[in-house]
């Protein structure tokens, strides 16, 4: 019992910690997401996709999660972002007070959209609120067509499920019409596009998702 | 500073449950072992191989760790061995308590070498030590070649590394030397083999690794 009242207290800091990193991003316009999943299954590709797709629009910055190394880091940098790492130093993932240490290095003032990487996780990050107005979750193909209510809190709490490496779904004989099912038995508002982050399929309806989103939240 | 002592006394208390139930299965003449990976790396595919290749020799148990379902506990049962499963309810990991209050379900009289499947998570179970002999880490290749430096704690506490889906390597670009390299930069006692659990590439390899452990720690 003792052990469970620590982490509600922990989660609830949090929270508080989350809010204020909302209202924070509101008053300066800028849209954010927090992208979660399993180690590998694609959110740095997706990332530098992101960018790619969107930087001559919008005003970006990385918020970059990891145990440890700048791979990732390096990697969406050299799309002409400003990039953030945050190595956790073997924590299991974001938190919201990270998020708030990271703000005065990236500064809000024109920045229209925060993306947070997570650290590669397909259970802690999804307790953990960083502040964000959406949560992108990725599974990727190879990790099998079982995963979604074997992991029920990541998907639970999903604004987007992409479904990745399709280019990849006919070796691993995965059933997709299965995943979206249970996708939406466990969470029916989420919205769930398949894609490929590394040939570009189904890419141009997560930015158009994305697009309607910031115009949404944005004025 | 106040966070850090609680997750150190849990951690504290955690070992001194993992010491006793290593004492307990040593008497017992069990020899066992925790697998763990990332979510869809190949554990339980892994445990299915295992199960068909040395229950003629040995009496077999497995207890499977999972936030939620019986999923993987059911496909190992169909292999005729006793399977506990324990669902975490949303926790990221295995701990040496929740294996000890399965053990009076498997009973240890008789028992061989019990097989531990961790909840699918390339972060926390690396610092709940669960009681067992040795550590099994698998990495499949398509999470990609750059996993090893950026989850380095993983690594670090493996006695065997898996590289798991062999088969799908071509598909993924995986550099399985760039890889094999950077496991030995982290942990250069952990010995290496590259596998496909679902075509049995190299599992004849890995059998022969846990027959000689099975020897060593037993009598």
């Amino acid at each position: 019992m003792k052990r469970i009242s620590i982490e509600r207290n922990i989660l609830e800091k949090n929270n508080e910690s989350a809010d204020f990193l909302r209202e924070l991003l509101k008053k300066h316009n800028c849209f954010s997401i927090n992208l979660m999943s399993s180690p590998g299954a694609g959110k740095t590709t997706l990332a530098e996709r992101m960018i790619e797709s969107l930087k001559s629009k919008y005003s970006i910055a990385v918020i970059d999660g990891d145990l440890d190394t700048t791979r990732d880091a390096d990697r969406l940098a050299s799309h002409g972002v400003n990039v953030i790492q945050i190595n956790t130093n073997g924590a299991c993932h974001l938190d919201a007070d990270m998020v708030k240490k990271a703000i005065p290095d990236i500064g809000l003032d024109n920045l229209d959209l925060l993306i947070i990487e997570n650290v590669g996780n397909l259970v802690c990050p999804a307790s953990f609120d960083v502040g964000t107005n959406k949560n992108v979750v990725l599974l990727s193909t190879p990790e099998g067509d079982d995963k979604v209510k074997k992991y029920p809190t990541m998907f639970n709490v999903a604004d987007v499920v992409l479904i990745n490496k399709m280019d990849l779904a006919k070796f691993v004989e995965f059933d997709v019409s299965k995943v979206e099912r249970e996708i939406k038995d466990v969470n029916s508002k989420a919205e769930i596009i398949q894609i490929s982050a590394k040939n570009g399929e189904g890419i141009d309806k997560f930015i158009a998702v994305i697009e309607r989103f910031i115009k949404k939240e944005t004025q």
